[in-house]
């Protein structure tokens, strides 16, 4: 009887529990809801600031904005933190053709990040088209030599989330360069990482390897990649030429910072959950999804709790990571401070998929038994916010460095809705009018929800 | 002994089951994904057919290309359904004006569907605010008789479905005009049905009760609703006035048609599963979600059927019903013949909820211990897709009428993401442009999986 009345009584605990978990999750969804600003704010960011690649002067001016409005919403503490970035610039607008004997179509392009630019004059050279890094290895240096490599592996529809998708053809853009330069090839042109055909080139970063020869690379827009492929196939090959040229470069290192706002923990001062995404972004966009509404999403929650007098017993911080987009600085940086100050970091939250609507949350490389467990605590009380689907998969890439250097922590992934960011990603079109203000702040109350159930529960 | 052998092959007789069902989804997907041809035919019917009100010249052509686009792909049978339908015409464009005194503000209003005009010179009167049908109530005749009922409840941000939110607020639209007639109302403006805070007026149908007054009723955009409301906080109110003229009118039905395409069932020709969307629109828009999104998923499930080369045990309907927005006479009409043939209905899917990515269906009025079992069996096969959310729910209001006739059948509603749909819903803004290619397409293969497990294992 004993024993029945205390599993009794542990079932009430746990039940008043839960519901006091989900009134108090109702309450942070409604504040976002409601009275949300992260859209008012986005507006701003992207509307008035604009583009932000690191070491842009939009870079620096977000960087003080963020810190001012952070300081505006009267957090424990807002500090910016110093990070040494990569300073890229695109130069001139690109200037691409397809050389069809004497006939000359122009087609849209954009340098890659952190690509080297062209001579002056540009580069002209017969073109080889392949699909995917496999195909380069087979056809080797006695084919690419002095060539322009065209990779034109398409983004594959039949992945259902669209970052699947980005992964497996992304890889020709972020490798393919180097590996062509391996090969003796004159450049690199990239078919866009996206499922859309549209006529942007959708630019994002390259990567040379270490101390190999570096080749100019840029994007091609899907259209124009289809329409040079057609033509590769309808006419003998040496008759396309290729002709491109840029003017990007590398300049030296400048100082930059992350932007960090905390509300300190009541309870365990010392102990951290943190959500962050990256206030730097490609040069092209206003980096509206990519990464506005994550950096508004995380100083969002933070908010949102002050709004609604939660009082975390850990401290909670936002964080605007610098360089997500060409060198991962800040995240490397944030990483490295934190290890340093022996902070505890209980987990780490980054929202860099876009502002689309929540689905859920990926945990990465956690046990399984883990997994079950806080989908057991935790999926019930997202179900009516239909953000539940709690799966293995990516924290993401400006958290990443935390796990080397607090091995305990858990890093977690936003994951929205993912059909419609390729399209847009890295262009012209990220833009604030493709942000939907209820998706962005739905999002904002997920994450509020989860950062509200580690603090109070745990993983 | 035999026992466990016996459960054994039935467990292993499931589990290929599953992977069959597994694979053929799969299959189902790819050709969505890969080779759809939703997206194209909804472009078409967007921008070279346009808008499709009952009785427009647009629902005509629509009904004869659509009639062509199921006899170009095949199917076992392609006929025309013939029903009258309203014919409700808009007129001379609305104008609208808030009275302040000597000054006239222009405000964007358009006719609710349906609605009766004004007198030529239209009307002034003054204006009372409500935010509900029962404050309505409240005031009574003694203070609405003569002047313009202001209908200003908001769409309650916090439903996580906008769906909800739409019928909280609708109400006002539906019944509110009809309600404020009965007091002696002059004419209603309501405020438009929508979370955005925008310019559009957001038509859609009212209905006056049977026998009574019909009041002219319009609706208008959300902010110049806030503006008059603002402006009516600030001053007495017979310092306010609102004018407003209108030359919409109903003329004599005429006759139109529901559009079906069937793939006759190999094993049971005379058993249904339909799947249906509506080809009439408002007059405003090109009717791109509402609903051309529904009509080319459903034939595009009937497409991918005879290209994968399933050929279903039962007969498979793609049914465009006419005439959903002001009448439903096209979904009655279904329902009548249907019963009057002797069909036997298994289940009937309606997709009018938008082109967005799909989150899975919603059962009408059935057992728990049904639901449950739906979910058993299905919803693993729905997850890989993010379909799975296999709910109780509405199906459609063109499906319901089918309850009446043959109750045995089980009504589905394909559930998308809602959080878009009411931004752009009944406005010029509902174009093509706004429907995603991957969201739409997704959605085709959901229901073509969901069509094809029902034809399989039942429900």
């Amino acid at each position: 009887m004993k024993k029945f009345l205390l599993l009794l009584s542990l079932f009430f605990a746990v039940t008043t529990l839960k519901a006091q978990d989900s009134l108090m999750i109702r309450k942070l969804y409604d504040e976002a809801l409601v009275n949300g600003e992260c859209y008012e704010n986005l507006r701003y960011l992207c509307k008035k600031i604009g583009s932000r690649l690191s070491g842009s002067v939009g870079a620096e001016k977000s960087v003080a904005w963020s810190k001012k409005l952070m300081d505006t919403y009267g957090f424990d503490k807002v500090y910016l933190q110093e990070v040494m970035v990569p300073h890229w610039v695109r130069g001139a607008k690109e200037e691409g053709f397809i050389i069809d004997g004497k006939t000359r179509i122009k087609v849209p392009i954009a340098a890659l990040g952190m690509s080297v630019g062209t001579p002056a004059a540009g580069i002209t050279a017969n073109i080889v088209e392949v699909k995917s890094l496999k195909e380069l290895d087979a056809l080797g240096e006695s084919v690419i030599k002095g060539k322009i490599v065209f990779f034109n592996g398409p983004f594959d529809p039949r992945f259902i989330e669209t970052g699947q998708g980005y992964g497996a053809a992304g890889i020709q853009r972020f490798a393919g360069p180097s590996a062509a330069a391996k090969y003796g090839a004159a450049g690199a042109i990239v078919r866009s990482i996206t499922p859309a055909l549209d006529d942007y080139p959708h630019t994002g970063g390259t990567v040379y390897a270490e101390g190999g020869r570096k080749i100019p690379a840029a994007a091609i827009s899907t259209l124009a990649a289809n329409k040079l492929s057609n033509m590769l196939k309808l006419r003998k090959l040496p008759l396309i030429k290729f002709y491109f040229k840029q003017s990007c470069q590398t300049l030296p290192d400048v100082k930059s910072y992350n932007v960090i706002g905390e509300v300190t923990g009541s309870e365990h001062p010392n102990k951290f959950i943190s959500v962050g995404g990256h206030l730097d972004s490609w040069d092209l966009a206003e980096g509206a999804h990519d990464d506005g509404t994550g950096v508004m999403q995380s100083v969002e929650v933070l908010r949102i709790f002050k709004k609604t007098g939660y009082k975390p017993k850990n401290s909670v911080r936002a964080v605007f990571f610098m360089n997500e987009e060409n060198g991962h600085k800040g995240g490397l940086k944030y990483a490295e401070v934190a290890a340093q100050n022996k902070e505890e970091h209980i987990a780490a939250i980054e929202t860099d998929e876009g502002g689309f609507t929540p689905r859920g949350f990926s945990f990465q490389g956690i046990p399984a038994a883990q997994l079950k467990a806080i989908n057991d605590k935790y999926s019930a009380l997202f179900e009516p916010y239909e953000a539940d689907r709690l799966v293995a998969g990516g924290g993401g890439t400006d958290i990443g460095p935390l796990k080397e250097t607090i091995p305990s922590i858990v890093l977690i992934g936003f994951r929205p809705d993912s059909q419609r960011y390729f399209d847009i990603h890295h262009t012209p079109n990220d833009v604030f009018e493709n942000v939907n203000k209820r998706e962005l702040e739905l999002g904002a109350g997920a994450i509020a929800a989860l950062v509200y159930l580690i603090d109070q529960h745990g993983l």
